[in-house]
């Protein structure tokens, strides 16, 4: 058996998420690639992803392997699957690994990046989230500090997740400023941590809205973290603003 | 009677283009601003472009005005307009001009952008022109000093137009490559002419990428002006890439 690792980049906006979804109800990113890989190769293909991305959320860089008797080259296979592939969903890289790969249970780190625009452009209404009101970044910049390190998130998972352990290493939470062209201000935040919660991330950028938009205080992260109650954190920023942008092995 | 002047952006891709069709066969961009402006003002407007653009070819700066009763402020209209808008058709400014500025006929120039990608990223396939082949942008420059001045572009225009007079003066013809983070290289083609042609930036467009592949050379293009004859030039580039970008007056 070889063991193929694919790297792969989509616009998560027509698709309810990552995971395949029982019966096929509803089309993923997922049960899109699989349904591509059984026509290329004439296998029935399991595919194990880095992790799900919840639907309307896009990718950079997702990483997922397959088992496979195919001789098929690898250039073959990665041509083959973007011609199969609907054009909002791209395979950048295709490559052999060890049999003992597992793109889930071997992922190190994950790096997710969030987008906000200031101003309402038609070209950005998928990928970024449309904030009108200044954002303080300074204020911002300091709440982010108080959720750098190993701590128990809880706070900042989605409400009624049943996982044990809330507890996870974020090793970097930047946020900067990049002027685009015509496009105007774009707000990134980057985060990396050895692995997020279910809504995490997009809870993480809900609560620093608040404290850029004056309705948080920077030291309010401090309460939010040990409390650890959801309510107390800010919303869940909508899902078109998050990008799966790497996954370290 | 007020003159109402909009600055819009809008992307093109889901529009039969600019121009209202009979019997509002098909989408249009001019329809669907008559239509809300109809909603918001309670009459029916006209409303008159800087000029059309074609089915999928984007704007980020059209201009377009129309005369009305409305007493409503400059403000509310703008705020009105894009609530009942669709996310991808925007008002960027509302303005009120004298009675006697057209937005067709008081044009000076228009500058018009053309973005070729060269990776076939899923977040620029509707915005952007992919070309895997390698660009030879010192021979498209060569050949772009060609095209700027005052020429007769018949050999540019749409087959089968009928204008009368196809002479034109390109003020600008840029060509530059952009690195943009994740997204790779985009190569940007702007050009800034007193009016177009139909077709005519994306015919130009079209001739020099032979150029960049090597299936023309520089000097062709002067023999290309010179023959008055569309079948010489190079193929019509696709409307995705196209955006309008500048209206001067």
């Amino acid at each position: 058996m070889r063991n193929i690792r694919l790297i792969i980049s989509y616009e998560g906006t027509n698709y309810s998420g990552w995971q395949r979804q029982k019966e096929n109800q509803k089309r993923t990113i997922q049960g899109t690639i699989e349904e591509a890989l059984k026509k290329l190769l004439q296998e029935k293909i399991k595919l194990i992803g880095s992790g799900r991305t919840d639907s309307g959320v896009h990718a950079i860089s997702q990483v997922a392997n397959f088992k496979t008797e195919t001789k098929l080259s690898l250039q073959v296979i990665k041509k083959g699957l973007n011609a199969i592939l609907p054009k909002d969903i791209r395979i950048k890289n295709v490559k052999e690994v060890p049999e003992r790969f597992n793109s889930r249970y071997a992922a190190c780190s994950k790096t997710y990046q969030y987008l906000i625009s200031s101003s309402p452009s038609p070209f950005l209404r998928h990928y970024t989230y449309f904030s009108a009101a200044q954002l303080d970044l300074s204020a911002m910049r300091k709440a982010s500090k108080f959720l750098i390190g190993k701590y128990d998130f809880f706070s900042f998972q989605a409400a009624g997740s049943r996982i044990k352990d809330s507890v996870r290493c974020i090793k970097k939470l930047s946020i900067r400023k990049k002027r685009i062209g015509l496009i105007g201000d774009l707000v990134i935040i980057e985060t990396e941590a050895d692995g997020f919660l279910y809504k995490m991330v997009r809870n993480i950028v809900g609560t620093l809205l608040e404290v850029g938009h004056g309705k948080k205080v920077p030291q309010d992260i401090k309460k939010i973290l040990y409390k650890k109650n959801r309510k107390i954190a800010g919303p869940t920023a909508p899902a078109k603003g998050l990008y799966l942008k790497r996954v370290k092995y």
